[in-house]
């Protein structure tokens, strides 16, 4: 059984938006929106208060044990969150967090703001995708 | 004493430009201009393959002990060195990772790519900047 992972969830994306000052903001909703669903076992969902990719947002980051840590931004609180756990489950299945190319979701794929290698690991080694 | 911390510099970041293949890529460049220099005490640089913000190179990640992981872009192989360094040790003397933002550089301001909270830490309660 592979270690557990966490989604890491900014709460305070606005996704470009104006939004009233009492308003839930988009990052909020996704949030909610993926606390809703049933998560893949061993993940955790993490509300963050800024990941500071607010140009790009709603963004999230994959992070846990030996894995890369991953940022994804672009994603849309009402289109996106079955996605986000799909490619979340797929992630927690992998011990380094590169996820196979062809298993990746296309929105993974276009949408990675960056990586930052485990603690563990030799970087320079073993980071060629 | 602060914890150590470590900057990572992506080697293989063309900063927009078409390389030779046989010619040194601009994040290899920075990070031996980074190892020419005397680099702060508890500062490790560590050379990775790629952090996957290739759009903005040439991108580097600072992290380590409990800090906030962040990573910046935009850099220049030959005028940003010696700025990075300066905040790579303002960020060291921090036991959080967060520079107060009159002592960041400039550069670090306006060229953040996301950050990421450490483990040990409730990401909601203490992000506030």
């Amino acid at each position: 059984m592979p270690e557990a992972a966490e989604l890491l969830v900014c709460v305070k994306c606005r996704r470009g938006q104006e939004i009233p000052e009492d308003d839930r903001r988009p990052g909020q909703v996704l949030y909610e929106a993926l606390m809703d669903r049933e998560a893949p076992e061993g993940l955790r969902i993490t509300p963050v208060e800024c990941l500071q990719n607010c140009d790009h947002g709603c963004t999230v980051a994959l992070r846990g044990g030996d894995r890369w840590t991953y940022v994804f931004g672009n994603l849309h609180e009402v289109s996106h969150p079955d996605m986000l756990l799909d490619g979340a489950m797929r992630y927690q299945a992998t011990t380094d967090g590169l996820i196979p190319w062809r298993e990746r979701p296309e929105h993974f794929k276009r949408n990675c703001v960056a990586r930052i290698p485990p603690l563990t690991t030799d970087p320079v080694e073993e980071t060629t995708e």
